[in-house]
């Protein structure tokens, strides 16, 4: 098993990522075939599905970048922390608040929230 | 389904009903069957499971109760809260945090973290 601090640093690698093979095997690794990935605006099954988010993401905010925000809380399988994504003249832009439940050291589910932003 | 803000409330409501019988009729009408409740300090599943750590929970601390402490932030099938708990004299002493995640209108899982109180 993974340690859960080294888990949510490689899970906002994911999303810096711009190399589509890198990233694909990343997520590949971080997460549980059957994985969940759930925040406001996206419900997404399996690594493809996050890993198209994730390239549409950048397409549409070109230079976005993704930074934990706060302590992360875990325990047990499951962990929460805070994060920022914008781009370098507003890098905390956006503000987001993730939980994600582990399985054996990756991830199997995500429940994301908006703390604040542009949508929020 | 059930609306999310009645589903939180009945959530608050089983942590204090004290009539055994009522509670475990509030539980299993709540809880998917296969429901799992994992806070810092105990790791649940089933209704059954749940009503036990309720009721030593009352039996700890006596006249306890719980209390929404914010607004809920709900989309798709989850949502996050806070809440107190706490006697009359002290009615925030724990302030707890939760994300639930709903199947058809009930809980499938609670992921519970502690924002403050004297076990933090």
């Amino acid at each position: 098993m993974q340690d859960v601090q080294t888990l949510v640093a490689r899970y906002m690698d994911t999303f810096n990522e711009t190399d589509s093979d890198r990233r694909r095997e990343l997520l590949d690794a971080l997460y549980t075939p059957d994985c969940t990935y759930t925040d406001p605006h996206v419900d997404l099954r399996g690594a493809a599905q996050i890993d198209g988010f994730i390239e549409q993401t950048q397409e549409r905010f070109p230079g976005v970048a993704f930074t934990l925000a706060s302590a992360i809380d875990a325990h047990h399988e499951q962990a929460r922390f805070q994060w920022h994504a914008g781009t370098p003249d507003a890098p905390d832009a956006f503000v987001g608040f993730d939980v994600i439940v582990t399985d054996d050291g990756r991830i199997r589910s995500v429940y994301g929230f908006t703390d604040a932003g542009p949508a929020a």
